[in-house]
């Protein structure tokens, strides 16, 4: 089988020009079928801010509310996914950006919460792998935006995480995937602030027990879950670690590496 | 040959949702291949005005700085283009949204003129053919949004009828292509304010005696030139009419038919 890395990365890499264009430059190396998710920045924030459009976060997600669908919609789908465009077809890479919308890649259904109502925020239902396997097989390498829609004619607003891991797990029969979370630190950390306390590796044993001693902080939990849920539906390979680093994370020479046993 | 329909809907349709929900519905019937290029409507100016990024109009022409570039992205190639596309997806009709930079579909250059410099605004120079034939033949329906790229990694602002020109002429030697303008009248009118005195056909001589008379306005102009421009180039028929009336204007039953002769 063929190999196809999914590469997510986050809002710090997207907020930070020097950062993106490092880790475009990366992606633009990579022999073979690649997928690159970008997350959302605080570009969003701050255009709801300058449009008077109040944020809600409630444990640390947002609210999307109509307005907010509006803008994480220009800004996520639109700004971000157009510019990382341009610059990866002016880095010779043949990359087409898209929404879960488009070509109905990621059809998702409106998050429902007996306590919270998030709004306008989807839950991943299905991938369209045919029209990846098409799209990837006519050399194109994928930009996907994290919106999705419902089918119904309405957008919302998607995990970035959740949809790379959907992505990863839906193609998982037809490629060998290898399944990338590239942000701003060296990988998981003993010591947040300590670069030079990177796990090197985690495997079932080991996260149980790191989760026991309370050293994987609360932004980490949901990544490494989402990686093992990855692993269990045929993923090769989990590595989260520094986003320009692209190169040596696909090597396996830094980050974390997070596997079964 | 198999027909081809490209139509572009303008600014009045896409800022009108009961009206972009009749054109889109006719849109959806329609048998065959068909692209969508949207222009970009009021959304972007009102933006603009929210954000305070002034908007300099040089004979008609919006003047595209770097922030107004970022708006128009934004509104153009997200906003308007996803939800075009959600809404078709719940249709049933298999729409892709793509901007110009997405798999190079539209290659262009900043316009340089001596006089005024209208920043970042696209003249089209190629029409990556060989990718909307792909995407045609895999029954996806393509909505094109007007944001361009130059290969260096620059977006550009773009004019929509353009656009739809480029991809009608571009593509007329696959297909028997047949370039509709939907818009707000039922076509070119010989009395602006009176839409019983549609002229059903022009033909270049009765062009030419139109523009001697004055009875076509400048609005209109540049869409008839283009048009001539894409059955010089070998488009089967043009016809500009009534956004709402897709499926008539397709049958040819309503709106004005430019030909040759």
């Amino acid at each position: 089988m063929q190999s196809l890395y999914v590469i997510k990365i986050g809002g710090n890499i997207v907020d930070n020009q020097a950062l993106l264009t490092d880790c475009l430059t990366a992606f633009s190396k990579i022999e073979g079928q690649a997928i690159l998710v970008h997350g959302g920045g605080k570009l969003a924030t701050s255009l709801a801010t300058k449009l008077g459009v109040e944020q809600t976060m409630v444990e640390g997600r947002r609210i999307t509310d109509a307005e907010t669908l509006k803008i994480v919609t220009m800004v996520y789908a639109g700004y971000i996914n157009k510019n990382i465009v341009a610059q990866l077809q002016s880095l010779n890479v043949n990359a087409m950006g898209l929404s879960g919308a488009d070509a109905n890649l990621i059809k998702a259904h409106k998050r429902t919460n007996a306590n919270i109502d998030y709004g306008f925020v989807g839950d991943v239902d299905t991938i369209n792998v045919e029209l990846v396997q098409k799209l990837l097989s006519s050399n194109i390498k994928l930009v996907v935006a994290p919106i999705t829609h419902d089918g119904n004619g309405q957008l919302l607003n998607t995990n970035a995480d959740t949809i790379a891991q959907g992505i990863a797990t839906g193609l998982a029969a037809q490629y060998n995937v290898h399944l990338i979370y590239g942000f701003e630190k060296e990988g998981v950390l003993l010591d947040v602030n300590d670069p030079s306390s990177l796990i090197k590796h985690i495997n079932r044993p080991s996260y149980q027990k790191l989760k026991e001693d309370k050293v994987i902080f609360e932004g980490m939990l949901p990544k490494i879950d989402n990686a093992y849920l990855a692993l269990d539906n045929g993923v090769k390979s989990v590595i989260i670690g520094r986003a320009e680093k692209m190169n040596e994370l696909i090597n396996g020479t830094t980050g974390t590496t997070i596997t079964q046993s």
